[in-house]
């Protein structure tokens, strides 16, 4: 079996669960360096992981002769350096999102990806790998509602983690709830509905944890989108969900329509108690969307492997970036925002 | 519009039930006269359902003119009789189940009914005429599941009313746990499998409340059926649901299955709290078929108005006590026991 | 047991639907008149309601010194004069929505109703006495979400029915998509957030049956609400719902939340077949909403029996009316609509 | 990361799988030898799996000095002597289910285990590693339905494959439904009631493929099983589940009940379409199971390297064979059997 070979920059939450599904996971990856300038992560990557290379400067990792690719998993202000240091060394990208902090930033990185054609660059909306996604995609595909032209997306985070999140300090520089919380979401909508908003109208509000307004940022925020093909959006995102990690789809079309997760079921057991019929609910992103970051990765190989293009590419986060600056604008502003692109 | 004349004996808990769809629920029915040797419930009759007639003896309200029918809402033990004294004054008969407490009873009403096939004999298996069920059976009659081979019955009482039950006396005067709370399930059975069953095993046990054991009898039990076309029957009836009352019946055929109220969810509402998705369940026998009742007792109206045949008959009522004693047997001999009408 | 004696102005489908209640499914109604223009309207209240006393004037009908009340189910252009009438001749009165059809209207209807505050006057938001919904709000004032702050409401008809609604010449007359489809969705939002919005933005789209763009009327519409008290508010309603009768509602707090009927199950039975575990749904508003329709006219009885305020009152009417109206002007201007009262 | 080194005996369809696990999925194993008589399943081995050592000798690959363990996945009439030999070689046993084909073969490996305490023998239902099924147990033994006393199982195979089952020659050597399809079922009555069962009554039909009849087995079967704590056990299993594989279980407790999988949802998509609200179900073991079997034999290397004792012993094989003959001697001979060990 041919395995790509695979340097990963940045070992943080996110990328320590990338390294593990690279090191462990994945049949057609092998995990051969790690990059970071935390020690202890390095550390990790070699004793736990077996990493044989060990960096603490991304061009260097790059320029290591045994890799065919990185995984960037870094904070996304590195990212424009970081791509164009590892497609000029004629590496492969798996770039985690959000593609980069600003537009600008991302059109830089679009031209660079550009002038590397035969380099595959992945971006990390992995809701897309997620096999209740998938398979909502493949019926859709498969005429099951017919034509599109609704979505309704929820993205709530449990309500388990706001005061944590408010503590870290993390909230004033996120870029506000759209930005910090809704891109996967605004992905998902493009997707099932093959086109791009070309207006958004958002409002937002702040109830259960005051501070969110102490931090200049929304606890709760509303949009309302319109597609250039008469599609419309609507959307939801929270950080104080009660029942768990909330995440919540609806495809509408002139056929019938797709819900994925109405009920984020924590596995298929059903509790009957004094409290009636109980589905336990998941938690957080990881118990969600564990299995989708491992079949990410495996596409990003196989896709390295057959030449092929990346399910979700350096346009879709440009995208996703630039409606979410629309929504942050309008709820900013408290005025409809016309979205160009 | 024609009217069914009625009058009611026996205007207990169920009686009253009765009493008050037919003053008010029931389009085609007008209820003219009550019988009780219990003068607060002909009080009862009289102020709030403006009830005519009140009668303390039973074949004084059959010699009533103004009747066109009668609804038997008295113990079981009195069936006989009654069924006698209404059939010969020429009344059409709702008779509430079971039918009789012997089966030697049993079948001298059916005796008597069949010397009177002019007129309407009903019995009140009810749930037959529930919605769902009717549903069920509907779509099992186009053909949804092809051809029905299994069905597993829970009848579940709420473990609420375990000890008031268990406080009020009856237990030991109930005929034991399958006369007591199977027959609906064993009419179901013959209802949706088209046959008899010809052998049955059962088995029981008390693990919550002792008492049931002190009073004689079981909490729960279980009975495997064989049906003579080679159906298959699955039982389990108890009285200690936490979650509330819980009915369920699946139907399994060559091409599906049915499954009705595997969750018996009070209402159309679903709460999302700290402890997942939670469904509300209904309390007891009123909360879940209410409707029903009113739905029998409008089809027997409709049944004397169009002289048609009722549609659970003398019959039914037989063959679910024959049946509920051959369980019992099997439960009091440790043995299988063949079935035999 | 006390009745109120009523008399039905209006016998087509809807008040048809009212009159057989009133006639035979609520114990404290008596329907002792009725008043129409259609013969075939009255030929029916006196063959099959036996209605005593038979109208073609309103005016007549509430001279009858035999009435307590009237049910108004008339065209709403009619109401405000049909109110005058009724409170001038000491009528209590149920009043369909809506209220009327211009907010001039509404306010003339609130003034007769203040100057006769003994008499109950009660509007027709049926689904605030739907079961699902009244749990929805006992639960809530139970605590069991917190404090409400966002309702996501759904409400679409089934596509099965497009075709005749375009075909019957009602769209262009209809006064647009939210004025014709969401007073009910917004009475719901203002119930269940206890405020009324002060901002709307809504979108609309026609996809499936373009000739709603001919009739100058959209498929599909949504809308955005901001209320005073900070809540929001999202709504999608529609007219193509291929699965049956989607009206749902979802009812965010602070420590959880509530959803009604994510999925309209017809009833409590679930078929498996080769397509899966499928639930069948409501088909349209009769079957969703039977039982709210006679649930609303037994609570305005009572309310005119023990001298209590109604559930759902004249300035529920008029608010629901100002607010459709914003966002009919929202949707046809592009603009976001500050909402005055 | 100490990584047990393991043989894998017998590469079918799930050994096949169980090697890719070892290979790719689980990081505490290491896949390092492959046993089998057949060609082609040591090719895919080598050039698929890179596993070092090939044998076609099962004593051989025990012999080998660079094996932890062993895991054998062989038919069931050679693991008496396999096991007997690893064990002599000093290695820890993987063994799949069933234990082995007689219950003196069964009890011949429990005394071989009994003379190696030091070795960990692992048997492989894998359903008690189940996400969903570990969940049950984990919150059956934190008291959410108190003590259990009653198991409802079902296990009916896709109607799908019943064709190519009755053409591949296998029902007659299967051993009847209850050996062939039980045993799971069997063990996880056990494992949530703690404690044997003491009789067993069984019955069965074959109502939609009629070859099962012609090749001594039944298509569908049900049993009813007392426990010698009083415990009561249903069983259904069947060939024939039209709307894919259904295994569901229900643990019914003094204060509430856990039912896991009443629907076998695919994922978490809910379609509405024509037919109303529908869930696609699972289609067979693999794909219901693939997560349990990665996560069994990640447990047994977890279990080698802390020196623990696996969750599935040698015992429990024996007993489930022990139980499913007593099943089938009840369904041949028609009587109530009662069950020694």
């Amino acid at each position: 079996m041919k395995k790509i070979r695979i340097g990963i920059a940045g070992l943080g939450r996110l990328g320590r669960s990338h390294a593990l599904n690279l090191a462990f996971k994945i049949p057609n990856a092998k995990l051969v360096a790690a990059c970071s300038v935390v020690p202890a992560e390095l550390d990790f990557a070699k004793n736990e992981l077996e990493v044989e290379e060990l960096y603490d400067d991304f061009a260097k990792m790059c320029a290591s002769p045994n890799l065919d690719a990185v995984a960037i998993v870094t904070p996304s202000v590195y990212h424009p350096e970081q791509v164009e240091c590892a497609l000029k060394a004629g590496k492969h990208i798996f770039c985690e999102k959000p593609l980069a902090v600003t537009v600008d930033d991302c059109k830089k990185i679009e031209k660079m990806a550009e002038a590397y054609p035969d380099l595959v660059f992945a971006l990390g909306f992995m809701r897309r790998f997620d096999p209740s996604y998938a398979y909502a995609k493949k019926k859709i595909e498969e005429g099951a509602i017919g034509k599109p032209y609704m979505v309704k997306a929820t993205g709530v985070d449990p309500d388990a983690d706001a005061e944590s999140l408010l503590d870290s300090g993390y909230v004033p520089k996120s870029g506000g709830i759209f930005i910090d919380m809704a891109s996967h979401d605004i992905d998902l909508m493009r997707w099932f509905l093959e086109d791009d908003p070309d207006s958004v109208y958002s409002v937002g509000t702040t109830v259960k944890h005051s501070r969110f307004t102490e931090q200049g940022d929304f606890e709760t925020a509303a949009a309302i989108f319109t597609f250039k093909n008469g599609g419309i959006g609507q959307l939801h995102v929270g950080r104080a969900s009660v029942h768990g990690y909330h995440i919540e789809t609806e495809i509408i079309g002139t056929e019938g329509s797709i819900r994925v997760s109405p009920v984020p079921a924590k596995n298929l057991a059903l509790l009957y108690d004094k409290t009636g019929a109980v589905q336990e609910c998941v938690r957080n992103f990881p118990e969600r969307f564990n299995e989708s970051y491992a079949i990410e990765l495996e596409a990003f190989c196989n896709a390295v492997l057959e030449g092929k293009k990346p399910l979700v590419n350096v346009y879709d986060g440009t995208k996703a970036t630039q409606i979410g600056y629309a929504c942050k604008e309008s709820l900013d502003s408290g005025k409809l925002v016309k979205i160009e692109y």
